[in-house]
């Protein structure tokens, strides 16, 4: 009988990244350190090429983005495929965009792999929420014009229109709005049935990404020019005072140039 | 007549950073970059002193946090030193805990500065509001338990409660709030109000920091291990059906092991 050589066992574990909302240099410190120390990565279609050059040479890098529509990952199959190659390989880097917390069903991938017995830690990201404003110059919170701030998305449990999106029509905090674009009709109709016309209103198309476009309006009339000039890719809609403070500041600009 | 020498004018311009909740190594790669350039750093009282360790030697870090009872610093003051910071020394650092645009009053030091010709450049941080919960556990969203989150402070503009809060006691979204510590009994009232004392409640008293403290329970109960055990430090409390997504677990993994 020989013995076998002992052959180290990779340590699994799991660290679900997030990658922010799309430029690689608004990943954070500990988000690219873990990511530079992998020995697999599972990366969305969100995440930036450059920070998977991050990863060492010779790390398998594997795409299990949900967009291609011939290498659609279900996922229940992320689940298991994210399991498997933290076994296979040790550490294993689920890289998302965003924040793996919030709309990225981080939770569900974290909780799967604890129930057998990997440890997944969280590196939290920047959201596309709260980022994109803050880079297209809009602040969420402005003293005077907003005292807080509702992230949603335009997709209920059924199909619907969440009722919350009528409740936030109705709020005082800014409305950020992902995965609305498709329906940004009715959702501009909730905030005119809630006497909002003139609600000032931002949509970021691709945002930090190639491809970025703005467009700043009203409820009454965003609507006209983001159909006329809208491209693909996914988007944010933000509604509040805080979207015409910018605006409101360059008018006032003008006006000062124009008087003396 | 003498030439004086061609001193070269600093080129005057000013880059507001989000630091993150607390934790040095949750800074994004971008602001780390633009720190480690600055000329001049005005900082706040919840950034990490090991942030301040990324500027090179000889820079002057002045503190401008309005914390410190001595060293109370106006929001006017700020952004006066600031813009004479930048006009002395150069690129000048505004290191702000959390995102500069939540909460952070930075769309006025940005206003105020640009209003007076200087370029500012905003690069977003982790707000403690997202950021917080995602490292302890709780997601802003999951499928079934929440399609949003709602971000507010229980601070009116009058001193009153904001008429929000009330709002999102009756909403479906996870609530997130901030400087709400010592206004506790009042915020759980509203969620009573809408019969929801079994919501399930969080508490991260100052999260990411040293002297780290957190609580879990209900509207119901979660106030009484609150005060008894509380210390100083700012907090936020996270109201929703996904903060008791890791106790239930919790509990289904020990009936499990107790049918064994």
């Amino acid at each position: 009988m020989t013995v076998s050589p002992r052959i180290p066992t990779p340590l699994a574990r799991i660290t679900l990244i997030g990658a922010g909302p799309g430029d690689p240099d608004l990943i954070t410190r500990r988000g690219l350190a873990r990511l530079r120390m992998a020995k697999v990565v599972l990366y969305d279609a969100l995440v930036h090429p450059d920070l998977l050059e991050e990863v060492p040479a010779g790390i398998p890098k594997i795409y299990v983005g949900k967009r291609a529509g011939k290498h659609s990952f279900t996922q229940e199959r992320i689940n298991t495929l994210l399991v498997e190659s933290a076994r296979q390989f040790g550490h294993a880097v689920r890289l998302k965009g965003g924040d793996p917390f919030i709309f990225g069903r981080g939770w569900e991938e974290k909780e799967y792999a604890e129930r057998r017995g990997l440890p997944v830690e969280v590196v939290p990201g920047l959201s596309s929420s709260t980022a994109l404003p803050a880079l297209g110059g809009v602040p969420l919170t402005h003293r005077g014009a907003s005292r807080g701030f509702w992230v949603l998305t335009a997709r209920g449990s059924n199909g619907e229109l969440p009722a919350d999106l009528e409740r936030a029509a109705h709020s005082d905090s800014t409305v950020v709005i992902l995965m609305g674009l498709g329906r940004l009709g009715r959702i501009l109709e909730f905030f005119r049935g809630a006497g909002k016309a003139d609600l000032p209103v931002m949509i970021i198309q691709n945002g930090s990404m190639p491809g970025e476009k703005h467009w700043r309006g009203t409820v009454a009339d965003i609507e006209e020019s983001f159909q006329r000039e809208r491209g693909d890719g996914p988007g944010i809609i933000i509604l509040g005072e805080t979207v015409g403070l910018e605006p409101q500041r360059t008018r006032a600009r003008a006006e000062a140039l124009l008087l003396r």
